[in-house]
């Protein structure tokens, strides 16, 4: 489904694929093998192809190397996010952490955050540029204030609201409206764009949480659980905890504080989060935030690009991995 | 003797002092608790003094809110400096990574970088801020490349001023060519005051890891041997190593790859770089590195700014912590 979206951006997304692969190089074999790795372990582009329809919609080409910049944001607060505590490894796959260390991961996400600045910068004008530090900004606050909620059983709606708002939908946010923001196709306009990928973000956050509760680890290629095990609320967790039984609420705190349990536990917790709706309710305000979302649209004339634009909105509620 | 440098510029650090505790906050909590600690702890505030007296030089008066964004990448820089790897903790000082955990000593740093970024957005041109962001990547290559190199006794003085150049100098550098850049002095102007920067930052860097040697620790704070422990290989090691007998040798390779060694060990290991003049080259080199960033500002004419420039650089070479 997503490659239909990206027919009308194809080429460009390729050239994206070749900034990625020429834009991060360093003499320094670190940063080469890192972002080797991780580009070469590819992904699925949506923040680009988001960033590209979004300046078709605008009346622009759209600049195939600030669609990298966005794909080398992600990654960089991707390789931030996977730094550990002192707490034990919490996760199964071979980050890139894993296999070079938190600190190197670090430093190299401080490479590409240098890299899409430079981008940025010799592109963009001083109002992208502030769009986009508000964006970084914003996705740090949504990352910490998730952490400052680990494992508190009180988190409610509107916290998990701001934290998804913030780590992941203020990029998609950013990448949809900086066309819009370079087009100076004024405030309504930027508005609607800005509010679209918003939507989009936050649509694809709660179908991500949602996953980690229901998804076939066999299709998604994710281990199922992450977020329960971080003693990370998601809405799953916060509308079962709302409708639960004492004793159901009491195991739910249990496994939020324990931050590791046997498989078995788990679907104990899965099974009390279905009974209790946790995951259709998450899987309905996905669709209707995207709905939502496609409204903002209507601002602009019916174009391939448009109806792509809502095809991707579909298809963030719609994927299961 | 730093507090006299500053003389000149002494309302405009106020004003960055009011600007740090200002404009890092937020209303998620870990990230006030955190900048307030490390804002609170204070500093010298190098960094700031170099470029409010550049900017003096190059006929600006220099913002307070730039001059605090320098600091703030420096912090930001500590902190992600700090993070640990999965190895043993091995600083003895309580860091906001002790205090805080990895993950939000990261996330803090992006914070501050963001913060810093909106300010140079706010105020600077599209060509400060491409200067922003390849100071911004040359100090992580600097970082990177010290990783890489750890432990290595194969380590050349080549390779050792690559990695302070990026990984201290550049902030320097662009503190004292940003205002430059601003003003448009042209070229040469511009890449003198770059060049000056650069080799305080250098000459800086060179005094902190001769002072990791000598230092007494109730002087400056800090803890000896701490570069050694980390098997970093400066200047004053590399000159031990290139003359030392194959015995003495032997000795500093076996306390690089060990990590941990007792207190005696670390004596042993001073005196075996102090017989082989290596701490008197380091101080030597720094001395003549300063001197050379100090003709760099020939280029200006006579004030007290300019003065104090000279002095920050005799400054960098003579402090004792």
């Amino acid at each position: 489904m997503i490659d239909r979206i990206c027919i009308p951006v194809g080429e460009a997304l390729s050239e994206v694929e070749r900034v990625l692969e020429n834009e991060l190089v360093s003499n320094v074999k670190t940063i080469d093998s890192i972002t080797g790795y991780l580009i070469g372990n590819g992904g699925k582009r949506i923040r680009p192809a988001l960033f590209l329809l979004s300046a078709r919609v605008v009346g622009l080409h759209g600049s195939p190397r600030q669609a990298a910049a966005i794909e080398m944001l992600h990654t960089a607060s991707l390789l931030h996010d996977d730094v550990i505590d002192d707490a034990p490894v919490r996760r199964g796959y071979p980050s890139a952490r894993a296999r070079w260390g938190n600190q190197a991961s670090v430093l190299v996400g401080d490479f590409m955050l240098s890299r899409a600045s430079m981008i940025f910068a010799q592109e963009g004008g001083a109002e992208l540029l502030l769009a986009l530090a508000q964006a970084m900004g914003h996705t740090t606050e949504g990352e910490l204030l998730e952490i400052e909620h680990q494992s508190d059983a009180e988190t409610g709606a509107e916290t998990y609201m701001r934290i998804i708002s913030g780590k992941t939908a203020s990029l998609f946010s950013f990448a949809a409206a900086a066309p819009a923001i370079t087009a100076s196709v004024g405030k309504q306009l930027e508005e609607a764009m800005r509010s679209f990928g918003l939507g989009v973000g936050q649509a694809f956050q709660l179908t991500d949480d949602a996953l980690d509760y229901v998804a076939d680890e066999a299709c998604t290629g994710k281990s199922q659980g992450i977020d329960l095990r971080e003693g990370k609320l998601t809405y799953p967790l916060i509308v079962a905890l709302s409708k639960s039984t004492p004793k159901e609420r009491a195991r739910i705190r249990s496994a939020l504080i324990s931050g590791s349990f046997a498989r078995e536990e788990f679907r104990g917790i899965v099974d009390i989060v279905e009974r209790n709706g946790g995951i259709e309710s998450t899987l309905r305000l996905a669709r209707e935030t995207a709905a939502k979302a496609k409204e903002s649209l209507v601002f602009f004339k019916p174009s391939i690009e448009r109806d792509s634009l809502a095809q991707l909105a579909d298809y963030a509620v719609s994927r299961n991995r």
